[in-house]
């Protein structure tokens, strides 16, 4: 991956060459790009006439087969979640997984070009006023305090303050949390992660070969992935795209919650984090807080969560986020997280929540990755 | 698939249910819904905020996971390759794959909303004008008339005559298609494919438990997809991104050119019919017109090409054409095709030729089916 941050500098094809170029350079035995046999490109924006293009363009690896996939903020899992596939198929014994977003530059914004802007925003349904609802729904129906949930932006922050990638790098108190400008009620600036461009791409080898390119391979051991909508009725304190995803990649992997030593989870908000401890099975409903009090999910806790600094700290490039957690899980079980580095991971654990038309978790997508 | 045309009744929504419903109702032995582990949604537009949501609200598939596939002209086509990928690693048994656009009532046109048009449109640069170029580079190099181009019209709008889902249904004459009002040089009206709605759903099953589905099940036999760009240069006479996707579906498939009995393929302008036919292995470099004057490709030939009509007469919704040339195909292979069906065909080729921002021919593919 690439650090993440405001690169008004640097096209969309520059932070994928730069993402593709660090992948390709951290192969321990070396990577010849001939020997990629395919690639999945994960992008949200621009909708069409780019379609894998981009990627030959900033790689260079013109004629292989090139899918776009999209699925709103959980692109970049989708994305690698079908290139899987089709390793799984054995059809390629090498392929690319790039997801890249360019969040600035885009005439109005990006999210004011979704066609999200025709039905909500226009009426002041912005995203982090959907969030704001589940907060207060949240904080209501286990009566948790404003301060417990600004614990999820503390964590964080600190540990964005320690990861070279993260686009926001430094610290804050519970003080600083709630007493920051109001977003949308009770969410304020540091319960919202910041707009941010970045790309990270993964490379994907059989199972049976991992081990001509390096001694250390991490495998995929589960994938899930799920779809909910507001017509369905539900809760706004759980997200059932996530519990459902999640449900998947623990049932293909064989594993259970209490045996992620460490995960990325998608804390687009505070609020998403603490409701995402519990759609992971990592809490009881309500219980999520004690996490944070306690300090389990702390850099040094026993289930250490977003040691990078999560999309609050690290960012969030709508396309590169799910691609850029696996990377940096990555980075973890090999044991190369550098000052975020938590203790002899076996098991971890990747996280997304998607964001559609139709609901405040429209989709779920779950990873797991092992030693 | 549902009957192609201007369907300003219609949403996108009403789209998919309908040739979602079609499809669940042409399953000989039945399914029940229940049985669709996941689903594959392609589209071109709109572009966030959807994801594979429409495809839920539109056929009640709620908690299944669902991928959004976009790649240009070819999204069908590719939405169908990734879906294929999770059966044949051994992921689902039974998944759903819908293809589905809605090129009118877009504000400006859909076209307009592509970021092509930054590039290419405020400079008269069209897609008719990319293929007029085609068109007389091809004439050129070759010594092709123009009559000998109308050809192709005259034998897809034939074929779309007598296929009760296309679009246009109406015979033309080489007189007509010559005389017609140009669109760009040397094309004219009755050269290029009409602007169309339309939706496509396919039920993909693992070979081995097909047939508790039906008797007489179609099977994937190959696949291919490749990209390429302009700035690799090459010629305007053909598209190494369909030579390319072909190699690779030939070789999965293990037949050859000669072994294909009936093929749809990609005709957004009668130029890239005469194109493909080339690219596809079907005649030698500049030999296709042969297959036209000898009554080669017509229905009742021994190789027809595009009995539905083809985009010509058919339509071309992008990302539903890739997905109705496979729903095509899956009747030819079992005799269900009515007027257009071909003499006991057993092994059939699709094929999509993808505009991208950076050629025409950014992406081919091309999939190989057989009884």
């Amino acid at each position: 991956m690439i650090d993440f941050g405001e690169h008004f500098s640097m096209s969309l094809e520059d932070m994928i060459e730069e993402a593709y170029l660090n992948a390709i350079a951290s192969v321990d035995k070396g990577l010849d790009p001939k020997e990629i046999e395919a690639a999945w490109y994960g992008t949200v924006y621009p909708a069409m006439g780019n379609s894998g293009l981009v990627l030959s363009h900033a790689t260079g690896l013109f004629g292989i087969p090139i899918t776009r996939v999209e699925n709103a903020c959980a692109t970049g899992s989708d994305t690698f979640r079908n290139a899987c596939f089709s390793v799984a198929a054995g059809l390629y014994n090498v392929v690319l997984v790039v997801g890249a977003e360019k969040m600035h530059d885009e005439p109005g914004g990006l999210l004011q070009r979704a066609d999200l802007k025709r039905l909500w925003m226009g009426r002041g349904v912005t995203m982090p006023a959907f969030f704001g609802l589940r907060a207060t729904a949240y904080m209501h129906k286990y009566g948790i305090t404003r301060e417990q949930v600004a614990l999820v932006s503390v964590k964080n922050h600190h540990n964005g303050s320690l990861y070279p990638h993260a686009h926001l790098r430094f610290e804050c108190s519970v003080e600083d949390v709630v007493n920051a400008p109001y977003v949308s009620y009770p969410l304020g600036l540091y319960d919202c992660c910041p707009v941010t461009d970045g790309a990270a791409a993964l490379i994907l080898a059989r199972a049976d070969i991992a081990t001509r390119y390096t001694d250390n391979p991490v495998y995929v051991l589960g994938s899930g992935l799920a779809t909910d909508s507001f017509v369905r009725g539900g809760d706004l304190t759980n997200f059932r795209a996530s519990q459902n995803a999640a449900k998947q990649a623990y049932e293909t992997a064989g594993v259970k919650p209490e045996d992620i030593d460490v995960a990325e989870i998608h804390d687009c908000f505070s609020i998403t984090e603490l409701i995402s401890y519990e759609d992971l099975g990592f809490a009881e409903p309500g219980q999520g807080v004690k996490l944070l009090d306690e300090g389990h999910v702390h850099l040094g806790g026993e289930k250490p969560i977003n040691p990078s600094g999560g999309l609050l700290a690290k960012g969030h490039p709508l396309g590169a986020t799910g691609a850029a957690q696996i990377a940096e899980l990555y980075e973890q079980l090999r044991g190369e997280a550098g000052p975020v580095q938590v203790k002899n991971p076996e098991i971890a654990l990747q996280h997304n929540v998607g964001i559609g038309r139709f609901a405040t978790g429209s989709v779920g997508c779950v990873h797991i990755l092992g030693r």
